[in-house]
């Protein structure tokens, strides 16, 4: 389960998972959430392709950040479930995570991503139904 | 996607993300894998709990244990989809997965896994479709 | 979406959709819901085995009861994902889901099930995430 | 599971579920497969909203359409997962399920749908992993 977020974390403030799994925020906004990761060496296999925890964590990460963006402040996310399908290996230690809301409500977001390669190769699909706590 | 495994790793030749990721091999046999997180701090969220990425990296490797497990040496396996259901918090660092196979065929294993807590409370439950492929 | 139901139905409130799947509750209590399908021959492939629909059909009926199960007069469920692996095929017209409720929150149910054929053979197994909209 | 289909069905030759669930095919070609499904009166709920089965029964049939005509004759498809997350109720009873293939290899198809209202509400959302049976 994700942790719980407050708000659309700011540099200064972003976890430390981001940092040991190589995420970065390239986009933030009610329309879509993107996540970079740069693929830590320890995280790609003996054979190359990047472990599917990692491509896991990116994605779980990129739809919580596009849940928070749709949220009141002080308003909480959390994942209930994630339905993940792996199309391609990524080969290449650079995974883009693109993640939007398709529906909200008081109490729950139904949400879609994917993840690509730089280089546009379709790495995964994914949709997820995430909790939403409301301060009020 | 998981990377692709010829035989259930030795200690010596885990790959790297095992201790990246703060994984043991507790038990891997034909009847189930069982692994072990001590989850590095720096995959728990400033609230506490593990971050869901870690949990799902957790399963997806156990269940990819699982699976080898009940292959011929130089046959491999790749994840095709992962479902993770988050039940419960893992407010504690160490998450173990148990995992194991529902029905193996020529071209495909059908699993199941559950996450705990050490003491015993349900972290998570999932249902993977894990690609095989046979050396011959 | 399954339709949200206020109680556990009575025989002589069952919806309609009961009969035309075949469909009868064998148990419902707070423990598990066990429905079973006599399989209409419309929903037989030409091939023989059952269509995957009417199995989906019957696990998130199943499921339904079994949240509803837990809940308080008036209160309502809805399906919010459901995930089927499909694992045997069932080659007999008689299918039987078993549903039970792993976790209850406000707002929200997590829930497995299995169907199987009436010799035992595991047909289907499913992890669903089930809204749940309290009256008061 | 879907039944292994041969090749994309004739009117002449579509199975009998087809008629009984009020499905009929808009469109199949190897970029998408379009089913219409006008539900029968007995599997809306007594609430009005069409049972979440019947949208299921019509994803995986579109997708089972969408794989095979991506097929060569006598190979054969069935479902070996389907995630589905339902975002809307269907008020009224017509829901029209378009699937398409995102990846194919010689043993599985990765795929995905959605189902919509006639106004075009988005009623539902999935992910599938389809088994690819070759005849040779």
């Amino acid at each position: 389960m994700s942790p719980p977020a407050d708000s659309p974390p700011t540099i200064a403030e972003l976890p430390e998972f981001f940092e040991y799994l190589g995420m970065s925020i390239e986009r933030a906004t009610a329309e879509e959430a993107i996540v970079r990761m740069q693929v830590p060496k320890q995280l790609l296999s003996p054979h190359g392709p990047v472990h599917g925890g990692a491509i896991s964590a990116l994605i779980d990460t990129a739809i919580g950040i596009a849940v928070v963006c749709r949220l009141e402040p002080g308003d909480r996310t959390a994942t209930h479930e994630l339905n993940i399908n792996y199309i391609s290996f990524a080969a290449k230690p650079v995974v883009i995570a693109t993640a939007r809301v398709l529906r909200l409500s008081r109490t729950v977001a139904h949400t879609e991503a994917e993840a690509r390669s730089e280089d546009g190769t379709l790495v995964a699909k994914a949709l997820g139904t995430f909790g939403v706590f409301r301060r009020a």
